[in-house]
């Protein structure tokens, strides 16, 4: 499966004193690189919040290879890692758009929950979303 | 009414690649300000939303004098400086801790809200919080 | 003179637990609008600061109309209200791109420095960028 | 080693429409954790910045347990888990500061920079600071 590809403009708010963009930062391009991957299949993470289904974050990771800076090109490549009716991995990568170098890789997992907040297994109309085979009877 | 004090340190997060705190990170200290004011006079701002009462931001104002910078000792002075049953305002002064000197003063204007995130009066039994007279029968 | 206009989805991070987007990131949105301002009109901020030229914000504000949400449809217009050699306004309007429907309103004053952060006078081939009058020898 | 601990309020503007701390901000806390376990050994990361050291976050890494909410007491509690003189890796741990219960574990991974931001050797008077065994000769 390709990657979704998500791109952006690092903003003045996300540098820091080092002239880079602070580190934090990365983990909310990647929660846009997953919004984005799930329109581009057809759903919105917003429209399944009001259905009762919520995405918990249960891990993050970064590795930072090369600082991104303000306003450079920069594209979010995001996959469906693992995914099954409990939790979802994505994997990112954070690229210069333009060199294609690569700046930062990560992964996020997560928990279906649902409108309680509880553990709860994925509604089978968001499966193909995820790319979660479902079992024939 | 002697303004009420917070203290913290900027973080690293904070800071933008001027060398100095980003300067929409002060409306979040303001913020800081005014939870901490209620704490002091008897009320969570916490309990408050659990209770049904909500206070929306109006307007937000900040002028800038001087630069905080990560890690300086920082003093967020905030007072309610007008109140009644429909809205409030608080004003700020933030400052350099140990040298008095005035970083920036600002104000935030605020309605209240009731659960259904609606304008409302504000219950009687938080008046006093905010100096609001309650005319006796 | 016409607004520029920035269009931009508001972050998961950027809401909060009211459901609404937080006010402080109004003013982030409003750095974008700058920024894409200046450069469709040939200049990249960032080179600036490359040059030299620095704008510190010493005055914000914003009035807040109708909440913004996660993922909404937003766009940002920016003009240049106001600017001398000395300092520069920037009025913005933020609306609901589909609806046109205005979410909040606001300026920002900023002075121009030199690369030691000094207030300095804005050299003049930037004064087209900011629609400064030269007056002829 | 004791763990150094530093204690915290998340603010509204950390929050999120699911009523609960974004989770790319407890790497900001992290961060705090950080620059107070320095301080609290005699050096502020602030001074060591001037002196031409720095550290560049090259990892991060947090598993979420259970959700820290706006005004809760939160402690940090922070251990340099591993130090040469090339590089550094701090631990944490993340409680509710009343019940102890754990909210969230992780760790961050540096290299230290020279002024130029390339990898250097840490100066020799720091080496106390993050436990590192200086050989005798």
């Amino acid at each position: 499966m390709q990657p979704h590809i998500v791109h952006l403009r690092p903003r003045y708010a996300e540098t820091d004193q080092m002239g880079v963009i602070y580190h934090a930062n990365y983990l909310v391009w990647m929660e846009m690189g997953r919004t984005e991957l799930c329109k581009a299949r057809g759903f919105n993470y917003k429209d399944m919040e009001k259905d009762g289904v919520f995405l918990a974050v249960t891990e993050a990771n970064c590795r930072y290879l090369s600082p991104a800076r303000y306003d450079d090109p920069i594209a979010v490549l995001t996959t469906v890692a693992e995914a099954n009716k409990r939790l979802v991995r994505f994997d990112y990568k954070i690229q210069h758009a333009d060199t294609g170098k690569l700046l930062c890789a990560g992964f996020t997992r997560h928990l279906f929950l649902n409108a309680n907040l509880q553990p709860a297994s994925l509604p089978a109309k968001y499966h193909d979303l995820f790319g979660i085979l479902t079992r024939p009877a």
